[in-house]
């Protein structure tokens, strides 16, 4: 999918929302184990829910990981069901890979060739050659981790470097500008540093940017969109407790349909006042 | 597997190798290719003709992942067979996951409980929450990414803080010798640069080092030896296509037990050099 078919359905929908599906099959509503593959069962539910509401949907990769290769079947029934049923939702991996470059291209044929995905999240320490074999691909996506949203982003993200005196999520940023375009690139911004988004904004003004952290871990939208905002959104932010775990009961699906259509709503004003 | 055993196992083979099993499904050889599962069949043989040299196995993850659902099924039963018929082999992930500490316990049950893997390569980039919770699995290990052996490692890991004069590899090394001990953490350094291994040793004495790099990315196991193996050899040196693809044709089993023998040849005498 490229950056204009997204703006327009961020557009059409009034919303930059991204569904987070990190289906744990602990947290599954007891109503559905007896289903023959429970987590599939609550992901369709939870994303007919809620597709009126969200521009994009992202799997946590660790969730359906964990449960082996059951899981990875999981996983591919899944993006079947978005691919087939709503061609029109972005599709992200939330996969955090990166690799020498030979094992990235096969990083890439599992996220873009086995599976439909339009977009895989992507980790910066191993460089360009870790990152660039995601891009070969017309129209899908890296998003690449700058600032991350835990704890630990502290540990080296913010390590200023002597020479250019940026630290290392601004040399992540600035760097990478050259490996991909605002066309093929995006980068995850966490919400706990709002304030860092308007410094994020000047380096990269263009390039759309995944907000994860807001709701559980503690983001203001409406900081994300008034640091974050630009003249095409470039913004997903995405929630996926807040939404997909609404309720841990029978009514989880409506619940979860409630949630997101908050959200939407509140992004809708937040759209409108930008003038978009 | 702890520390003790994995050194006993190096004493006893005369041998610090430790085989990729970085398996392409296009270089199997044809005679393989009506097996039921061929990479496993290919994984099989390679692993047996081998084990008599090499104290650790690798699978790269990518390669699994990028068959799908049926590529992780492959992945389980290697472990399986390896776990099996070989139990005293460390047996390593490199998978280089790392995500917020939620998400990095699953990919942490993905392949200490799931997968019986001994250890798995952790991407640095998210720090500590992001790597601790692959430690809290007894006789488990991280072996966490510092340099790295590719091209694109030039690009943030060189990065020198302004306040503490380190490039970012030796704050990967220094920050992250708080999160764990020599028993459950490891190092992955590149050996490309050979000399930066005597660096190396000096921040971290006692650790393992796991060293790609060797052979078809050009590093040379006298340096490695030379520059990086302290009292209890504390080195793991990974050959994967040199050994595995050894031959394409329906002799590659014998070819690769050949080709690991010559490795196993040459560290052997360099654990004499050292007195080991």
């Amino acid at each position: 999918m490229n950056n204009e078919l997204l703006f327009q359905q961020i557009q059409k929908k009034r919303s930059f929302l991204c569904v987070g599906l990190d289906t744990d099959i602990q947290r599954v509503p007891k109503n559905l184990l007896n289903a023959a593959d429970p987590v599939l069962a609550f992901n369709r539910k939870i994303i007919d829910a809620t597709a009126d509401y969200t521009v994009a949907y992202k799997p946590n990769i660790a969730f359906y990981e964990s449960l082996g290769w059951k899981g990875w079947h999981t996983l591919e029934k899944t993006v079947e069901y978005l691919k087939s049923k709503y061609p029109e939702i972005f599709l992200i991996a939330d996969a955090k890979r990166g690799d020498i470059g030979n094992t990235s291209d096969l990083y890439a044929r599992a996220f873009f060739e086995k599976l439909d995905f339009d977009a895989v999240t992507v980790a910066p320490y191993m460089g360009e050659d870790s990152v660039k074999p995601f891009m070969n691909y017309t129209e899908k996506w890296v998003v690449l981790l700058a600032l991350t949203s835990n704890e630990g982003a502290a540990d080296f993200q913010y390590l200023k470097n002597e020479e250019s005196g940026d630290q290392l999520f601004e040399s992540v940023l600035k760097t990478s500008q050259n490996w991909g375009t605002p066309e093929n690139m995006m980068y995850v911004v966490g919400a706990t540093k709002a304030e860092k988004l308007k410094e994020i904004r000047q380096i990269v003004p263009d390039h759309f940017l995944l907000v994860p952290g807001v709701g559980a871990q503690g983001g203001s939208l409406q900081e994300v969109a008034k640091n974050g905002m630009n003249s095409h959104c470039g913004l997903l932010v995405n929630s996926s407790r807040g939404i997909i775990y609404a309720s841990g009961e029978k009514d989880f699906a409506k619940k979860a349909g409630e949630a997101a259509k908050a959200v939407q709503q509140e992004m809708e004003l937040l759209l409108k006042e930008k003038g978009l």
